[in-house]
């Protein structure tokens, strides 16, 4: 939360994300904040995306974001064989 | 997959791609999660274009997107010699 | 301070931040300069938005940054519990 | 070389780059993938752009690359003396 | 310098920066290399800017470049005191 802002982050909900290794679902203690568009909650596997593509969500349109979280995961399959799966 | 997502996300195929060192040709366990333009498969050699150029794709123009799979690699040559054959 | 440069740097505050950890809080020794958008101060925990999302707030629209402080944080909150609170 | 790929990358020629150290002029073992617009070949040092810049050249208008090769390098200066001068 | 460069290089000046420690004010042994916008010389200290904000300068509009030098640095302040003063 922030008091203090750029007037186009007035609602915006920001999010610390960890990274993960997508071998062993770990985090890796890497964190990146992101805007949320999908309504992503605590310990969700997430897609975002960062840089100028952040920008292309609806809700991000002309926002200040460098990234953006546009998805969340359901299944990831690795190799053939499913190595998450939302509970 | 991925059920909650922002609306471009629709019918989008996600790939997990691991980097490659293209000396050895082995992984580096480093990974990047790229939207597909080409039908990209298990165990081929890719090349992704990332950033604002991830979108110049036909397939993936105005999505939000930093990452995009634009072709397979058919052969690698390095000094002059032929590194990588696709089988 | 820079007495040259270039014409659209004119005016504008140059921010030198540090990187934390956001779990420990503390400063990771990683640098970055950013214009100021906000009024930030010494001691603050700041947002910044990096590459061009960082010329998407009012007033940077058009400058020369790759950086710039979108908002002064005043909460962090981890796992459901706050881990930072602005004094 | 590519068989199957998006539409803008036929005839394009990719590079495989190494970086080098500027001080001792060596590999570093760190590579990049550019698209050429100069003509480069083996054992040459060449400049290249990355991200959106990689699109500004002549020859790269509008296709989905992050990395354009835009010039061969004649000679690097360092202090004041000439660190690289090409055969 | 190059002889063979795609036709936007053509009168250009080329920087080989080396990263400075911001607290030690020490090379950090790591390189960029950027465009001149401001007629920077040898060990001073200069801003330069990455990505699409590279081609923000007045100079550097429609060029194939990814960082730009857009300041010369007369004074750093760090914690209220002055940590770097141009000679």
């Amino acid at each position: 939360m922030s008091s203090q802002k750029a007037a186009k982050m007035e609602g915006i909900r920001l999010l610390l994300l960890e990274k993960i290794d997508p071998v062993s679902m770990k985090g890796k203690n890497e964190f990146v904040v992101a805007m949320d568009s999908v309504g992503a909650g605590l310990d969700e596997i997430v897609f975002y995306v960062s840089g100028s593509g952040a920008r292309m969500a609806e809700t991000t349109k002309g926002l200040p974001t460098d990234a953006t979280v546009t998805a969340i995961v359901d299944v990831i399959e690795q190799n053939g064989s499913i190595a998450y799966q939302k509970k």
